[in-house]
């Protein structure tokens, strides 16, 4: 079960760069594409000629021509052109508003009559010059929710990533969950620990700051509709204020992630990490997304391992403790949602009888 | 659905040297391997004894002796003997008659008492002096009747072989399908070309011609039941008739293509070429073979996707343009075939009773 | 369709040594650990948490702690801690009885109460100065009775091994199969070969005998419940009584098979030898694991090939020869035991009511 009437990101943009991209999302195939404007298209990846996937083939002026026979597919969904060939009369296929922004291409799978660009998550980090953002994808064999419920519990760090986030006491601090409408926040505040891990003594050092001393630290894990989670992380010398401590006793940054639902059994993950420190250093940025993607690399096999152990056993129930109260309520909330879509839908049947 | 009174190419007559070949035909898992003379035999891949598949056993004094415990079957499916067994009473399994003919082995699925070796069909190039022929195999995961397709309408090399034998000139010339009788052929005539494609250059070149002028092109595409499809292709130089010109104004080839079914949604692909310029020059044989399969290669990839995209959304009717008229027409063949077999079995039946 | 009171080799011991093991035994998905002591546990490879399996955590102060959230179980399958939570009223999940013994971890899959250490067989060659032991693991995607059946006609030797150990008067030489209440004993007594095969050359030169003499060699099979197969092996000089001859005219060894049911159609195959001569040339003791290995993988294609054959056709039949005694037998005792099973469990049901 996926919501429809909502944006998800499809792809990073520079994955539509040169040539089309197929990509299945919420069990629709998709073929997505950047016209000469910059503007993405996306399409069902299906010629009405021959049923070719349309993403064999390539961008012509600003439309897609199958690989397979040349037909020409416009942004939609209907046929424009083929060589030899009148094409009045030819079947439209599904087309699919796209939207460009904070570097992400975003589709909208549901009515697009509902596809307003507004409701696209402002990101304050994004093509802002004092932050730099550096990412990712993984292909993930797990249902999405799994995916949330791993951010949204971060106890998982001491045990999946033992050797790099990992500490001890964040098993050992208790997390407050809160739930404000469709926002779910889940905190975990570690104060006065005798000393920062690896990369925050880093991140210390590039702002002019001891990475010696005691510090404060927090994970503030946000959750919003339909499946972005942002984590606000850092570090303050301790004795400041944790989180509320003044800039210049503190470093942060944001671990953002995206999770995208192909099947009911898996999922696309969009993973990353903006910061405020030190922002125009990119050798930087390379060096944090390439130890993000090892890390977050580290989750993969246990939650395709759950998923496995899920179908194996689909009567038993999982527990609800207080560590996974972040994924509970996140889920309660798609729940929620997910029935006022089919609330509408059987509405709009009923108005139309 | 498949023919099945009918002769298929098996395999290639080198498959089976020195040791048995397991292939699925039309749904049937089969052993073929080759008697000392040099005639091929086919059984069933299932040894009575335990189920062993024969394919894996070697050959011994014409029999096909199991790699498992020895037991010896006979080209006719019976039972020859096993080592410290009385045998009378072992079961029998099928045997398929089987033909080596022009390089291949053919096999006939249906009724044996129909499997006259007159009917396979007469390939004049084959074994001439005159005539050279290359050729390869490919698996392919994808209904057979889109290989005839593919192969019956070749617009889809300006697309999908765009940097070797595609040529804007194929996409701008319209084709024509004739039938009569069995016998499909789609012509396309390109008159007047500014230069002969590489391919044709070199084998102008080969023939004593200039390869710097004007050339008229043409491409003959003959289906044939049950799955046989040769093309005609060639260049003469412009003006002296062009498919009708004199044997030294112009070269041309046989692009050779047999396509056996295996199951409903894969097929073997025989392909090759057999051409009358420098027969002799086995080089040139291997240059050609090397290049065609690379050629055909490019086919693979869109017609699995393909398949895929049809056995995503079965419910979806494709086009049929003009450009298609050749695939429909081999395929309408296909259908009055297997009506006339579907009817010829229920005779059967009712004559029985 | 598997026996379950009964106790299969789930693993060699040092498969457990640092880390657990999931491994799937008659369909259920089990991890194995070893606790401080040595002694091994096992319990469902299912966190009660989130499902995740437990054989992705790691082994804490002799509880197996979930690799996600740290869970900690205990050996008896009921959760014993949890940083941050109360445990109490966490549903268990289901341990199995696990003994350690003989280099491997056994497991008992049914009833607990019946699962009596005492029925674990005795291996006299087992921790004995004068023998020593070498030996390997497979994954065989077949029915565990394939490789019973393999291993109790050892005619096959001729054909699959050909180039090893395989000898035509294997095939030549009638076998004989007894049954003794739950045992089945298929004895082949090769009398007066010209000489030894290679591997027996050997033995008689490390044993101080001539290795260029006539033999007698011998292959005797034993099932016993649930699926394991002992052979007998050796040669004497020719002459002095076969197997029966005395300790200084012959050498021999015990061919050791343990076959684990992991699906109706897979199994875990542990195969090994056993020898009483020069047992303290560890050299040796590699040098025959190595080799046996390779002959021993010559089987996996035959018998996965051969459960291909058998899920395509079900409905046929397979011969029952007297070179097939040995597996027919052992299959008998197989379905006794199991109809025995179905019995008691029916009788025990019965009695509740």
């Amino acid at each position: 079960m996926f919501l429809k009437n909502t944006w998800y990101v499809a792809c990073r943009q520079e994955e539509i760069e040169g040539k089309p991209l197929g990509r299945k999302i919420c069990n629709e195939s998709i073929a997505f594409y950047r016209q000469a404007d910059g503007t993405p298209a996306a399409v069902e990846d299906f010629c009405p000629h021959r049923g070719a996937p349309l993403s064999l083939g390539f961008v012509s002026d600003d439309k897609l021509a199958c690989g397979y026979h040349g037909l020409e597919m416009g942004c939609d969904g209907k046929v424009v052109a083929m060589p030899g060939q009148r094409v009045r009369g030819f079947p439209c296929i599904k087309s699919y508003p796209v939207v460009s922004r904070h570097g992400f291409v975003w589709v909208w799978i549901g009515d697009r009559e509902q596809a307003d660009p507004a409701l696209i998550p402002d990101l304050h980090w994004a093509n802002h010059p004092e932050w730099a953002y550096g990412g990712g994808y993984y292909y993930v064999r797990a249902d999405y929710r799994l995916m949330i419920d791993n951010l949204m519990d971060l106890t998982h760090e001491t045990y999946v990533h033992a050797t790099s986030i990992g500490q001890k006491e964040i098993d050992e601090t208790p997390c407050t969950t809160k739930v404000d409408g469709d926002h779910v926040t889940t905190s975990r505040l570690m104060n006065d620990l005798p000393e920062a891990p690896p990369f925050w003594k880093m991140a210390l050092r590039g702002h002019g700051l001891p990475d010696d001393q005691r510090v404060d630290r927090w994970q503030i894990c946000h959750y919003t509709p339909p499946t972005h989670v942002m984590i606000e992380v850092g570090v303050a010398l301790a004795g400041h204020g944790g989180y509320e401590a003044p800039a210049d006793r503190k470093v942060s940054s944001i671990v953002v992630d995206f999770i995208t639902p192909e099947t009911e059994t898996s999922h696309h993950y969009f993973w990353g990490m903006a910061r405020n420190f030190r922002p125009q250093d990119t050798s930087l940025t390379a060096a944090i997304r390439e130890g993000q993607g090892k890390v977050f690399g580290e989750d993969l096999e246990m939650l395709e391992r759950q998923q496995a152990n899920l179908n194996a056993w689909p009567e038993r129930k999982l527990l609800m403790l207080n560590i996974d109260a972040g994924g509970v309520q996140s889920r309660r909330i798609i729940d929620r949602l997910l029935a006022h879509e089919a609330a509408a839908r059987a509405g709009a049947t009923e108005a139309e009888q």
